[in-house]
Formats: structure tokens, C-alpha cells, sequence
């Protein structure tokens, strides 16, 4: 395994089509915050099986599309090497080629829309990167919130980008109580599911897949992840969340993404970083109602930023959690997109 | 009278606990900017004699519990021992235990949404202070506004939080003009209760309970209050509004604290002052009015973001209203949540 | 011509009304962000003529009283007397002006919204400077924006204050294909329109006056101008929009605003800044669409903020955009507002 590992890092050196091919495969790996080329693949692959085995086979032409031109722009535009290299430019990227293939019909135009989508998310990601290195946190998904946010809206008034799987617009409505019986299989696969819908995935196997790829870097990472979708899908079933929104395990990964930011990526992990991580899961999971009635109107899905929202606000009191002294990590995490950095 | 503030104030200092409600009171006092364990007093007595009153007691509840959990969990997140104390972390709290028990359902749930809320409300105050802080301007209520509209937004997607007074969503439609009556009484209980509103009280009493609470600590600040619900009514008449709003009060407290904040707190007084803060009230009212309209659809009220919006627009500029070397005042008032300053 | 120029420069240098009318009319040449009193002088004589003759006399009115206003304003507020004569306090009131009285009913009232308006849109420029400073970009029209989206949104509530032209608050429908055959008339006509909408005229007349305005300046300015309202009008027509939004210009003046920005003031030109602006403009096309989706609920149009969203985007990460020495011109053109230049 790990000769593999040197052989393959040793290849990334020296070849500038290995080297291309490691980042896109970091980056993948960088949607969950990690930075290791084989998780990426088995992420990528985790995308594949879901996507062919749930009838949408253009997620997986989308994401690798979305992945190599975000990160071929971000070349073009002469970003730092080293943040390129670690697959900072190519996450955010990712996850627009998968909401747009996801949301919108499959019809040539949308082609022209995911790679133009791809090429804006990587100006953006510079953009927010930019704008947010003055308080010491990183974008996040939010270049690909944003980006993606714009696309889906903008194709209400485009009437060659056909709208397939968004929700009508629509006034909000309180939900009304039922009585849903929770079975252990129902529960199971929706908080598997949880975590493949990271990358939009509707399948549980997908989500076996991806924390596989996550115990592969790191089992802290991997038992977070798992405890975020647990706490996720929980928080919304005991608020009043029913049926099938749970069943596709789309109240688990904005926590899993929340999760994995706040108690082992950003801040160094310990027994007070995990309470106040599950208070931002708890809030991750409020911001995503939230949002959700917010967008009705709109008819347009949340995608991860609830898990930013309530990530940029467990983050920016850093300073006043003071005992712990989890400085370099966040550093780490937020050297994203400069050579030069600027504090 | 002064001796029992200095009896008090020896109490505060010598015991913990006695430590604890000086922060919890003059937290209430700060939701009019105050400093005043008395002043924090008489509105806590205020809100609990309105509450009571118009038999809606779970409001003072909530609030007591929110203004009580929130300033626990700024001791516990470590916050500067002095803004702590002077009760910096207890105002927004009190105001989102205010807002969820006026606009949500009485069941159990209920107080876990406002002990989480409050809770959250620290957070945030914490990491917009620390955002807002590069421009040297504080977070005011903003905190509590944004955790609110999570948590009452949020609560349209959660069938086991009820929803009671919170208008339904939709469309906004061009309000028409009428012909109601202006009567002396009408609009004087109308501009109390404006000042009572500003704690989501609907009793003139309470309002006039409250100016006298201004009033023990700076007659300027009750003075202002009062013009800020003068003002704030009648350009909401002058403009075409009528009826149950005005008399509700509901026009007078955003514009109550943009008055206090800009022509008092914030600012050192001046005629140009004056008419700068009147401008900024008038803008309070125009706020007010557009959020009313933006949040329409997602059947959501504006709470205290006009106030909070106006406040910053007239308070960015500062550095170039030269004449008035207002900056002590400004950086006193700003000197929020944190040990180390960093500018 | 040189020397009638030189002959006003003497005037505006000497008389103090000779100072206040070159602010102006540099005030009116800067919505183009260009700085010379001619261009000015043109671009309000195109107003007039499209205005009266397209039935709206109101709207030249309306520019001229809230440029004149919000010009004032900024002197009371005792702003930089460098910024202040190059205009930059006048262009964003002068749009408000425009577009109040574009949308709104001619009543007396009218004229208080407008007279406010205009200052309040003074106190927003001197606060959004004061916020993007920290990045080094300009606040562009987003002065113009907010306080126009405020005043327009209030007027839902406001009885007195006439709605006129806004849309009905709607939710968004997605637009449906259409067979409409595109004559060289219409489409040069429309793109003309294009140019005259920066400014909220219907009249492809003031477009060719305000491209002639341009060339007076600078003809790089001129061509890309047309350039923009080409490509934004070839763009949303590429990806589905239809008929009388393309005839009236619509879809042309933020790209026309966004390849000036981009190509030619803030960027120092180059093939690649071109191609770079070029990405931007279409980025400006699918933010106006998206926008127009946000904003219908609420009832009110996307004015220029899809320019200043798409122009901060691609100005933001301009460290990275490494070979190119713009930085002159970019602080030139963000010294904007103070005595004092913070950075």
C-alpha cells in the first residue's frame, strides 16, 4: 500500500499529466476536506456506481468534466502552485458539475452550462478566498453554493437549460405531523445515503464507499463523518422531519460535512471541541430548514450551505475558544489559493 | 439610591453569583445600549408586567431562561471577563428567547428551541463581533436577528415546533390607502408601546416602565427613545401607513434604536448630529417598510434588522463626518467580546 | 475643442458653482466610471431627449434633482474634496433618481422619496467604500442598488407612495420556447437600447448619444461598450430568452457595464484580460437571470447589481492574476471617498 503510495507521488513529481491527474484526485478528496489522491479515487468511483445505479449516469460525466476544467482554469489563472497541487481548486468545481447534472435536463446546452459553471466556481472560489483570508477561514463549498445557486436560478429564464428535478416554486407551508414508523433498514440506509449526498449520490453503497475512502486518509475523519449523519438525521427526526427527505438521507450531509469541519479538521480535537461541534451539527440542521423555507419560493435546493453558514460561525469565535491551541491546524486548512499570504 | 448601587455593585464584585445577575441585568439594559443593573431591572419588570398583561406570560419566561443561558455559555466559551460583565452577552439572547416564545407554539419543544437558541445566539455574537470588528463597529442585535430567522424559518419545516403568530407566506401586495382616524390617545399608546415593541411587548405600560428605566441612566437616552417613536410613527403615517400597526407600536421601535444608537450612543451629540440621526431614522422607517416586503413570502417578521441595517449604513461613514471627534465613544461602544483587541 | 475644455477647467477651478456644476456633470459621466464633464454633459442630454420621448419626462427630472442632491449631500458630509470632484458621489444618486421615478407613480410624495433617496444613497456610497476598502474594490453602483431596492420594496407598505411600472410580486414560472425571428433591425436597435438602459432609457437614439459621449473620452471605452451590449444580448438570446426583453435592451446593460469595467478601466487590457472579461460578461448575463428569479416574489428588477456582483467576482482574485500590472489602475479607480487612504 504504501510502496504504491511512493510510486504514485513519485509519478505526480515528475510527469505534468500525473501531476494534473493527482490534484484532480486530491481535490476530490478536498470535498470532504481531505488531501489524499486515493481517497479521491474511491470517491470518484463511489460517484460512478451511485450515479449509473441510480439512471443518472450524467452526474459522473458532469463531476469529471466540472472537475478537470475548474482545475485547468485555476492553472490558467496562475494560482499558487502548492494550493493547486493539494486539489484546492478542483472540489468546489466537482460539486457544480454534479448539482447541474442533477437539477437540469440532459440536453446539449447543459454541457456548455457545466463548464462554464466549472470555470466561473474556480474565479469564485479566488474571489471568496480573497475576501474571507482577513478573518483566517477558509470558502468552504461556498464558491460552489454560489455558483451553483446562480445557474440553477438563472435557468427559470433560460428556455434552452430545461429544469428537470427542482421543486416548483412555491409558497412555504408549515409541515404537518405524521405518524412514520422508523425501521432499523430505513434508518440504516438513509444515514448511509446521508453521507453520499455530499456529492448529491442517492445510494447507500456509495456512502460505504466514501467512508472507506475517508478511513483510508483518516479514521477520526471517518467516525466523524458517521456520527455526523447519526446526529443529523436524529436532530431532524426528533424536530419533526417524516418519510422520504430522511430516507434519502438528505437531513445527514450538511451534518457530516459540519461534523468533519469542526471536530477534527479545523479544531484540534478534544472533549469540549466535541461538544461545541455537536452544537454546530445541531445548528447545521436548523440553518438547513431554515434555508429550505427560504428557497421554496425560489425552487432551489440549499446544496451545502447550510453546513458553510453554520461551519463560518463555529469558526469565527476562534480566538475566544482559548484553550485550545488549534491555531496551525486552521492555518492549514485556510492556506487555500495564495502564494503570497497575506498575514 | 447610590448607596444601594454601591452596595450592589460591592455584592457583584465579591460574588459569583451576585457577578452573574450584574451580567444578566445589564444585559437586559443593553438591549437599549445601557450599561445599568437598575435600568435591566425595570425592563425585565417591564416585559414581565406586558407579558403578563397581555397573556402571552411564556414570554417572560423565555426570556429570563435565554438571557440566563446565553450569558452561561459566553462563561463558558471563555469570553473577556470584561464584556462579560458588562452584560454583552446576554442582550441578544433575551431578545431570541423574546422572539421564540411570541411567534411559536407553547409545547415542550418549545423550550429546547430556546435554550438552543440562546446557546447559538452566543456563538454568533461571537463570530460577527469578530467579523465586524475590522470595520470597528459591533454586532448590535444582529445576532439575535439572524439566529431568529433560522430558528422561526426552520421551524415551517419541523412539524413538532408549532408556528402561532407568524403571518402566513405570501405575496406581497401594494397596501391601499384608507381613512382612519388619528386620535391623541391612539397615537400615544401607539408610540409607548412602540418603545415596549422594541422587546416584542404590546403594552403601553411596559413602554412607559421602560422610559423610565432609560431615564435612571441617562435622561439624553430616554429623550431620544422618545423622539425615535415620535418620529418613526409619523413617517410611517406620513407615508401611508394605518391603522392596527401604528397602533400596535409597531413602526416605533426600530426607529426607537437607530435614534438611542446614532444621535446618543454612538455618536457625541451635535445639531449635526442630530440631523444626521434623524436621516438615519427615517431610513430605520424605510427599512423597515422593504424588509416587510422581502419577508412577505417567507412569512417571517423584519424584528430588529432595520435598526441594525440603518444603524451601520449611518455609522460606516464615521471616519469621514470629521468635525465630531466621536471615536472614544464609538470604540467604547464597539469594544465588544474579546480579551485581546486587534486594532 | 481643447480649448473650450481648458476654458471650463479654469471655470470649475475658480467659481465655486462653476465646481459644483463640474462634479455634476463628471458625477454623470462616472455611472460609465468615466471622468470628464462632456461625457457627462452628453449622457444627460441623451436622458432627456429618451425620457421625454419616450413619455417619462419625470425620469430627467428625477436624474437631475437627486444628482444634485446626493452631491450636496456629500458635501455637507464633508467628504474628500478629490473624490467629490471627480463625481464619484453623483452617479450613484442620479441613478436612484432614474429609477424611482421609472417605477414609481408621479405623486408629490414621489418627490420626498426621490429628494431622500438621493441622500441616503450618499450615506450608503460613503459606508460600502468604507467596507470594500479592506479588498481594494469600489462599491461601484451597489450604493445605487441597495437604496433603491429599500425605497422600491417600501413602497409595497407605503399607501401614499405609487407603485407604476414594477412587475406583480410572482413566483418564478420557467420560460417556455418560442419561434420570434431576429431582423438586423431589431437586434441593432435592441443593442443600442442596451446602452441607453444603463441608464433605465428605452431609446436606442440616447444609446448612439451615449456611445458618441463615450468616444469623447476614450474610445476603448465606446467599443466595449458595444461589445458588451453585442455579447450580452447574442448570450441570452444562445440560452433562450425571447422577444421584447431582448427588443428593449434588457439583456444588454449590465454587460455593457461589466466588459467596460473589466476590459478596459479596471484591468489594464491585454488578450488576456479580454478573454478574461469576456467569462465575466457572461458570468453578468447568468446573474441577471438568476437575480430576475430571485427577485420575482418580491416584485421589484435586478437594476444594475448583476454588473457589480459579476465585475466584484472577477475583480476580487486579481492577486493571482499575476502578469498583468494593473494595480495603478485598480487603486485609481477604488480611491474612492476618503482624505485619509486607509491601506
Amino acid at each position: 500500500m504504501n510502496s504504491i503510495a511512493r510510486t504514485w507521488d513519485s509519478i505526480a513529481d515528475r510527469h505534468p499529466i500525473g501531476r494534473f491527474v493527482d490534484a484532480c484526485l486530491r481535490g476530490a478528496s478536498q470535498v470532504m476536506l481531505q488531501n489524499n489522491p486515493l481517497t479521491g479515487l474511491l470517491i470518484l468511483g463511489a460517484i460512478a456506481w451511485g450515479s449509473i445505479r441510480t439512471g443518472t449516469a450524467a452526474v459522473i460525466v458532469g463531476v469529471l468534466v466540472a472537475l478537470i476544467v475548474g482545475t485547468l482554469t485555476a492553472r490558467l489563472l496562475r494560482v499558487s502552485a502548492a494550493s493547486w497541487r493539494q486539489g484546492l481548486f478542483g472540489f468546489s468545481p466537482l460539486l457544480t458539475g454534479a448539482a447541474l447534472t442533477t437539477f437540469l435536463a440532459d440536453r446539449p446546452l447543459l454541457w456548455v452550462y457545466v463548464v462554464l459553471g466549472a470555470a466561473v466556481t474556480t474565479v469564485v472560489t479566488l474571489a471568496l478566498s480573497n475576501v474571507l483570508r482577513i478573518w483566517g477561514v477558509a470558502a468552504l463549498t461556498f464558491p460552489f453554493v454560489l455558483t451553483s445557486w446562480f445557474l440553477l436560478m438563472g435557468a427559470y429564464q433560460f428556455a434552452r437549460i430545461g429544469i428537470s428535478t427542482l421543486s416548483h416554486p412555491a409558497l412555504p407551508v408549515p409541515s404537518e405531523r405524521a405518524n412514520v414508523p422508523l425501521t432499523f433498514e430505513f434508518l440504516a440506509t438513509g444515514m448511509l445515503k446521508g453521507v453520499a449526498q455530499v456529492f448529491l449520490i442517492d445510494d447507500w453503497i456509495s456512502g460505504v464507499v466514501i467512508l472507506v475512502a475517508l478511513a483510508v486518509n483518516s479514521r477520526a475523519v471517518a467516525v466523524a463523518a458517521i456520527l455526523g449523519t447519526v446526529v443529523g438525521t436524529f436532530v431532524a427526526i426528533g424536530l419533526g422531519v417524516y418519510g422520504d427527505p430522511i430516507g434519502k438521507g438528505l437531513w445527514g450531509f450538511n451534518a457530516v460535512l459540519t461534523a468533519v469541519a469542526l471536530a477534527v479538521v479545523l479544531y484540534r480535537p478534544s472533549p469540549a471541541v466535541a461538544v461545541y461541534a455537536l452544537l454546530g451539527t445541531i445548528t447545521a440542521v436548523c440553518v438547513q430548514a431554515a434555508l429550505t423555507t427560504a428557497l421554496t419560493p425560489l425552487g432551489i435546493p440549499t446544496l451545502t450551505a447550510p453546513f458553510v453558514i453554520a461551519t463560518w460561525l463555529f469558526l469565527l469565535p476562534k480566538r475566544d475558544f482559548a484553550p485550545i491551541a488549534h491555531h496551525e491546524r486552521v492555518e492549514e486548512a485556510t492556506a487555500v489559493t495564495t502564494a503570497r499570504p497575506r498575514r
